[in-house]
């Protein structure tokens, strides 16, 4: 028995006045997931708890069965998993931007003009670096998309509890790293990011790829600044505390970092943006692939369009998405038998909001054996009237295995 | 105000397609249920939490306000206090079979034949055990039905943290126990086990017992091998957390000592067998004694017919022995006034997977000025709908203490 839980990132919303008061999910054309519903039992989760604004990380976190608030260090640890750097326990991890700096040390472009190209070779300069006063310390840096770039620390005696380097604003310079609870680890590791961020500049200002963007009349990104300090924490594969063999089907690096993180696979696809224009012909072959041929059995997938058009405010778009997954994705999926289907989303992203909020979302499951309802509709009004009533995250996976008979008992 | 709490085990159930998609509650004829759900309140209950799969032991500890994932250390301390074994906090407490073994050392029949007679006997001259090497240490054996048994050992520096002797299969040496956690108290315990095992075969090999099953061609009883160790947790007794005057009506060993465990009496049944040819009447007219004529106020009830059903994969046995309880009990219960009736089930034994699962079961609550809704029909689809939504067995015993107006209020 194979089972999926497909997130659908940000679906969630609340009445809209120009869709006459209902959802974006209300409003759109749904006809396969209102058939599963129809076939499967429904009911509304709060992905971490009633009220609580999860980002998707930590909201897939506590889907996943673990719990945020033990695991969730910080963006850092998830973002360096994101970009497939191999992190340990113990690493110190931070996201950063390429900037751009002035001679006077202010920061002048947070983003380096949103620098697409060169970052990997400016990467492989700055993991030449070596501090003298630590040289002990490993300095591991490695571009992300865009401007973005992920910096880790490894060795002994070193400490999350730092301040960011981020100014937030251009105009000033890079803010002094500073020991958040006075301790001697928090302290060194203050001290070894503010020399981190200087020798970043000395060691890029004149670096070819900037000397030829300034050629270019480019900002040239000669600084790194980091932020959002994450310890990367200990934690159980996700196949070893649940006995599955599991693949994560996802488009943006900050889950598949949370897959990686869990110790799953994940299975790399072309052509996905993340956003409302990307290819759900390879997501949902993708998904129809793993299900019938490989060995998994447990997948994680998300699809992320509906969270942008809800951060956009665009509620056409964030309903026409819905739509197209529908059509695109949902009606093969409903053609799956002897595949627990797990339907919901991470949080809501309410296009008045553009932003997360904990509004609960629906979810439905679909699958042998399931109690059906009396629901018809997959949305966030119908299915609180569903057999599963209200449900957490965190019951998430526990239902799935003991659907799939995965389950060990407790007890006699 | 006197309350119960009747625990149909493991009465819930999936969709069965020969029940025409029904579920045996669904499909049964119960009338006296149904009308108790008119009159009372109703919801669905995960006895631990969604998606967990409970045994009867950890469930029942759960309905009755313990954390079983605090006091569950195993099956042994339940078993012994299932065969009124009195156990004190500390104890190591085992689950063992009479077996056979040969002059080789080999385990040739794990149950001894299904032994039924003479255990009594055997246990007598195993309780004058003493270990040279361990004079301090108390060794305690107790008969169970048939074959089974219970061992407790007593005294300083024992550990729960030890290996099966059971082999498992036949045709085996019994297996050398060993420590599970490398601490010097787990390695005591291990070699006093094993020298236990070695010591029952020297004093039960040539016991009249055996001799004369020996003479009957049949297997001798001539060794002991336990499993399932766990310490004895220190509970608070029931009575004082909650200040009542409990006592447990049930059928099986398992459920008595769970009550045994929390303090509860425990009232003795004739002809009661934990299957579907249990004697019904006498179940209820226990009930209706004890609410009546003891100065009881709260009892736990628990009938095991729909269990055993569920387990044997007997659709048929299992809408039968519910309708048969439904006309038996109910209908006497229903008659009952300024009684606060909880109705519910420990766990889901599906028909389909002949074991318990995590999906969440019935609860009804009927008694005095008891908030009621419109569910008319008590079974796993109606009650979902009911004024109680989804609770947790952890839930169950605060809401009983609530209507019985003997909870404190916590605050002011």
């Amino acid at each position: 028995m194979k089972g999926m839980i497909l997130v659908m990132d940000g679906m969630g919303d609340r009445p809209i006045k120009e869709l006459n008061n209902q959802t974006p999910l209300q409003a759109a054309n749904t006809p396969n997931m209102d058939q599963m519903a129809k076939e499967g039992i429904t009911g509304i989760m709060d992905s971490i708890a009633p009220g609580i604004r999860p980002g998707s990380d930590t909201a897939h976190l506590s889907i996943l069965g673990y719990n945020p608030y033990e695991v969730y260090t910080g963006r850092g640890p998830f973002e360096a998993s994101g970009v497939a750097l191999d992190v340990i326990p113990g690493d110190i991890a931070f996201r950063c931007n390429f900037s751009t700096m002035d001679e006077n040390g202010i920061v002048t472009d947070r983003r380096a003009g949103r620098i697409r190209e060169g970052t990997k070779d400016l990467v492989e300069k700055l993991n030449t670096m070596v501090l003298d006063d630590y040289k002990d310390i490993k300095i591991i840096f490695k571009e992300s998309t865009g401007h973005r770039a992920v910096l880790v620390l490894r060795g002994e005696g070193l400490s999350d509890k730092v301040s960011d380097a981020d100014p937030k604003v251009e105009g000033k310079a890079p803010a002094e790293v500073v020991a958040l609870d006075g301790s001697a680890e928090a302290e060194k590791t203050a001290d070894i990011l503010n020399k981190v961020v200087a020798k970043t500049y000395e060691m890029l200002k004149d670096h070819p790829v900037n000397l030829e963007r300034i050629k270019n009349d480019l900002p040239p990104a000669n600084v790194v600044i980091p932020r959002g300090a994450g310890a990367v924490p200990e934690v159980e594969p996700i196949n070893d505390k649940y006995e599955i063999n599991s693949a994560c089907i996802a488009e943006t690096g900050l889950i598949m970092g949370i897959a990686r993180f869990a110790g799953m696979d994940v299975i790399e696809m072309e052509d996905v943006t993340g956003g409302v224009d990307t290819n759900l012909d390879n997501i949902r072959d993708t998904i129809i692939d793993q299900v019938k041929n490989s060995d998994h059995d447990f997948f994680l997938i998300n699809i992320d369009g509906a969270d942008e058009a809800g951060h956009d405010g665009n509620v056409k778009q964030k309903v026409e998405f819905i739509e197209k997954v529908d059509k695109v994705v949902m009606s093969e999926l409903l053609k799956l038998e002897d595949v627990y289907i797990f339907l919901t989303a991470d949080h809501s992203t309410p296009i008045s909001v553009k932003n997360h909020t904990g509004d609960p979302v629906p979810i439905l499951i679909r699958g042998p054996e399931v109690r059906t309802d009396d629901v018809e509709e997959y949305n966030e009004f119908a299915t609180y009237k569903g057999g599963l009533c209200r449900i957490r995250g965190s019951d998430v996976m526990n239902i799935m295995m003991d659907y799939m008979n995965y389950s060990h008992k407790f007890g006699a």
